[in-house]
């Protein structure tokens, strides 16, 4: 089969001086994919660390981009649930084992398979196959297995959807693993792309939400939106006030910082769950301020693929959708230097019309 | 009313030398209080910590022992539970605020009063009298409010029931919160006072059972307490094949550990609890490590007064009894001497007749 030349923007190699314009290969095709002409790609925390191999794993040319919206333009012979028109999206993964326990019981995202899931950039093609880098939405379309495409709801704003395929999907599977509903007293660490999300979700699960943010300017925001509070997290009084106080606190600052910080403002039997800090915190733990109220502190990563489309689903419901911001493909080097300095406030969207229409 | 002047055995001052004899004082019996003639006292670490004021926190004269089986040879006015005769126990707290949720829903060992729970020694007494320090089981008798009093079930050995009362609820209280039962998976790491408890609690809960010790030497005994298999935490390709098996493991190490060691060895969606560790652990929480796969880490204190019977009984039911050695009270130094280079097999119980004996 003849391989499709697609346009991307991506980083070339270890020392990141930027993303450049590139051409990759895509795939026509097999009897089970879909393919996907790309619309709108959310830019996400994680494609800055990848391309800048903070986590030392990054496989170059590296093409980001895990919150893809697009319009199916083909399909393969054994492909049921799609057809061509249909506007679809892809989130952080494009395959798994599939024969793990966790795959079994669609929690992909936790795949124990050799190599775990696929990420849909930056990940092997195949497990048998280590050496084939996947790329991601920063390109004009993508060729993705029916199982791991996601359908978008018509209620959904397409320029603004994609972040719920990262941002939205990780802040709403730890909220439901932790039963977050009526009655919860949820706090959510970090008012950026994942945080913004997380305050609308949580809000529309019933839950009261205190949003905790060092940046006092984030207040008004925050309260819009859906925050019943907003706590700034360098008042050291004002965090006093408030330790014992949630029954879950969702994490989503990016970096290592120090958590004991927020083990106190959890309830007894409270969960402290952290999203998005992949590593080490910044200090070992105080297992007496854990064991005193027998607090957890818990982990996630993004959520199961029937749970992405079940948020996409509630987000359609309940008129939730991420704050973006759409930039032209040629400006992502000044957005990612943006993100760097904070001024972003939530998310950048992609607009791969931009791409297409470049030279 | 008359002071009761009351042998007990203590240390005196905050460069620990020794406990020495010493004569305390006994407030008789209010009302609501119990007056216990004690027969036997556990030795636990914590008493060793406490003495030496490892937790920057001990009021001297310290008196320790919160593993206390004695006969009611007194009772208050109103008291109704028990009778002089009875055999009763006292275990890590003697009273509690009463009045908050953890209280009201009977974990007063969670107590969010102003002065959390009183400890049984080197606690305060009453909240509004912080001066005055508690005494523990090192001593020939104890007054005690009825409600912090527990009942030791007939079936039940007195001279090695005591340790029941603070190992045996200190590992049953997490195994029955994290709901381990038939087929849950269960490692215990630490093999010493509280882990031998919790290795005969998970078998009975109808769990398998691995023991995790440094110490390979321990594998015969670890097997005879109910251990499906022994794993020896030094050998790492060993560590290695038991990656992802585990739904629950209970921690028992009372010092400072590199936690990330025991993380990778929790299932999705698995719990590590440490009990004994009053402080921060040795390195930073991976989250990586605790994210992939929704790991929590948790931690959990003693247990409340009724669960607490509820352990007796439990032990009681399925003839669980602490390993004990005996000794005289007189032999404690030299006891606390060998529980630092761990020459100590389980627990020791002091038979408190040899201080009562003494001149």
């Amino acid at each position: 089969m003849q391989a499709l030349p697609t346009k991307a923007y991506g980083a070339t190699g270890s020392i990141f001086n930027g993303l450049k314009p590139m051409e990759i290969e895509r795939t026509p095709p097999q009897a089970d994919e879909v393919h996907i002409d790309i619309l709108y790609c959310g830019v996400c925390h994680s494609d800055l660390h990848q391309v800048k191999n903070d986590w030392h794993n990054t496989i170059y040319p590296c093409v980001p981009g895990h919150e893809i919206i697009g319009r199916v333009i083909g399909v393969g012979s054994a492909v049921t649930k799609f057809k061509a028109g249909d506007v679809v999206g892809v989130g952080c993964m494009i395959d798994s084992c599939g024969a793990c326990s966790a795959c079994q019981e669609g929690e992909e995202n936790y795949c124990e398979g050799p190599v775990s899931w696929t990420a849909t950039y930056n990940g092997y093609m195949k497990p048998q196959n280590k050496d084939f880098n996947t790329f991601g939405g920063y390109s004009t379309n993508i060729v993705v297995k029916e199982s791991f495409v996601l359908r978008i709801p018509e209620a959904l704003d397409i320029k603004a959807a994609a972040p719920i395929l990262c941002a939205g999907i990780t802040t709403y599977s730890p909220l439901k693993y932790w039963q977050v509903g009526p009655g919860s007293s949820v706090a959510v660490v970090g008012i950026g792309g994942l945080g913004h999300m997380a305050v609308q979700l949580a809000r529309a699960l019933g839950a009261t939400v205190t949003a905790i943010t060092r940046d006092a300017d984030k207040q008004p925001d925050a309260e819009k939106l859906g925050a019943h509070q907003v706590l700034v997290s360098t008042d050291k009084k004002a965090m006093e006030a408030y330790e014992l106080q949630f029954d879950f606190i969702l994490i989503t600052i990016p970096d290592a910082f120090e958590v004991n910080d927020y083990v106190k403002l959890a309830k007894r039997n409270g969960v402290i769950t952290t999203v998005g800090l992949i590593g080490p915190y910044k200090a070992p733990l105080d297992n007496q301020e854990i064991a005193m109220h027998r607090r957890s502190v818990a982990g996630s990563v993004i959520g199961g693929i029937a749970e992405t489309q079940e948020v996409l689903e509630f987000c359609a419901k309940h008129q939730i959708l991420p704050e973006v911001e759409m930039i032209r493909m040629q400006d992502i080097n000044d957005a990612y230097d943006k993100m760097l300095d904070k001024e972003v406030r939530f998310r950048y969207v992609i607009d791969m019309q931009s791409l297409k229409d470049a030279e």
